[in-house]
């Protein structure tokens, strides 16, 4: 279905995001913490789990990492060990960059199994010392797994600077990506200024649209705020102020974030673009899953009505 | 009462602004403009008549001016010889490169018959060449008619590029400044990111907050609008779209104004910023015309409800 969903360019695809575990955890913390997302995504009704790959940004800027790094295992892994149970297709992110061109080849080739989905990530910095670029792993793809269903992600207040991003996006899709997924959206303003243009182009050189599934993060601390900007994400002077300034910030930020969904729908509609969207919960205390649980349900509800 | 509004930094201060008929008009024609320009005024319920002073502002871009320069009747002499029957305020705007010291001299010392509003405006780019700078039009102002009651403009799109508009607005503020007209606002993110940071600047600094007051254009034409990008004033693509696409460009214009001052209201209101409103009619057809004035009752209703 997720398959068919993308490759028909539709509306409405509805994901949901997840860090892996931390690598440290011995295997029967793994199944622990497994055990927990498999009741929490058996609650939910979504078209896709997505497993994040992450990786130390740190060369990306000068400022001080809100959190330490940690090394968390790897989505294919966790996926398949200890995920396998669920019945819900799953989008491995890959963070090119950490792996060589043989492990990536294998990896490549064990991916041929079964219908797989991966979003490829590029490096975080210019300075990020890499053992393969994304040219390269789109190039290893098309050779040994073309099944291998494409995603890339789109980063809409990169647009306001060099407003090129929707040539970017044109330019995956010509190496093979069929849906992207955009870094997580507090900047409302930049994604429409992004999916305007992305809508114009497409009409003026009569190119197809592939689905733009946004990415939605609930914000429960001023420290998870102050995390987020670390992480390059674009928020608006005034929504911060509202966030910090509220007595209760993560039902703040689930206000904003679903505004922020309600319109963009409505504005991707107007110009036949499909949305879908993506809720991230990268947060580990209760009321923040709860929370993410509900934005997901709500952001179903704006898709089933507009 | 414009006069307590002013002093008192009230919210709801509302002004529709006009251009003076052109300068080569003759003395009779100039007298029919005037008569439709005041029957058009008393139908209106506003607290002060805007006069700009149009200056050409070609060296401040090398794109073709839209629309040929022409050159227009000094408001000050249009509201005295003109317009004197009208009982509303007026607020002359002075475009102040054009005169010399001896010039604004005498002008400053005939605005001491009566009381007076004047907005100052600075050079349109650093190529123009002016016989006075602003910074000694203040200081003018300060030694010969300090009752003149001085307001500045304000250019929100500024603000995102440089960052700084709230400095200049409080720098303003000490040399005397006690409200701000804006540009014409297009872009309402880019008013939301100055008006919070101006909200933010004077909350930290202990500072009293003077009116903003936020100019509205109506768009009646694809010409129009190009001439308003010429001017400066900054519209995102998506809204540019909206109104080239529109079959009714005024109405959507309208439309797209509405939204951005209830918008800015409720925005102001929440930071405790005194907002305003300038509706201005710069455009001759009988239409659009009555679009402003339609605007105008509409944002009226705007100002009582929020």
């Amino acid at each position: 279905m997720l398959k068919k969903k993308i490759l028909d360019k539709r509306s409405g695809i509805l994901l949901y995001g997840l860090t892996p575990p931390r690598d440290s955890n011995s295997k029967e913390q793994m199944q622990t913490i497994a055990q927990k997302h498999i009741q929490r995504i058996n609650t939910i009704d979504i078209d896709a789990l997505v497993l994040y790959d992450i990786q130390d940004e740190s060369d990306r800027t000068d400022l001080k990492r809100t959190f330490p790094f940690m090394k968390t295992l790897d989505p294919y892994v966790y996926k398949n060990e200890y995920l396998s149970v669920l019945n819900v297709p799953t989008i491995v992110y890959r963070a090119i960059g950490k792996y060589n061109k043989s492990e990536f080849t294998t990896w490549l080739e064990d991916t041929k199994k079964e219908d797989n989905y991966s979003v490829f990530v590029g490096a975080s910095s210019k300075n990020q010392e890499i053992k393969l670029s994304v040219k390269e792993a789109y190039a290893l793809r098309e050779n040994i797994n073309k099944d291998l269903l494409l995603g890339a992600i789109a980063i809409p207040e990169r647009h306001i600077k060099k407003q090129d991003e929707h040539l970017r996006v044109f330019s995956k899709i010509d190496q093979g990506c069929k849906y992207f997924v955009t870094q997580c959206v507090y900047n409302l303003e930049a994604a429409k200024i992004f999916l305007s243009d992305y809508a114009r182009y497409a009409k003026e050189n009569n190119k197809e649209m592939v689905p733009i599934i946004i990415t939605l993060t609930p914000c429960g601390s001023s420290k998870t705020l102050e995390f987020m900007e670390w992480l390059g994400i674009s928020i608006p002077n005034y929504l911060k102020e509202d966030l910090l300034e509220s007595k209760d910030i993560l039902n703040e930020s689930l206000e904003i974030c679903l505004n922020i969904f309600s319109q963009l729908s409505k504005f991707a509609k107007k110009r036949g673009i499909p949305l879908g969207c993506n809720v991230e919960s990268v947060a580990i205390r209760k009321e923040e899953i709860d929370a993410s649980i509900l934005l997901l349900k709500e952001v179903d509800t704006i898709m089933k009505t507009i």
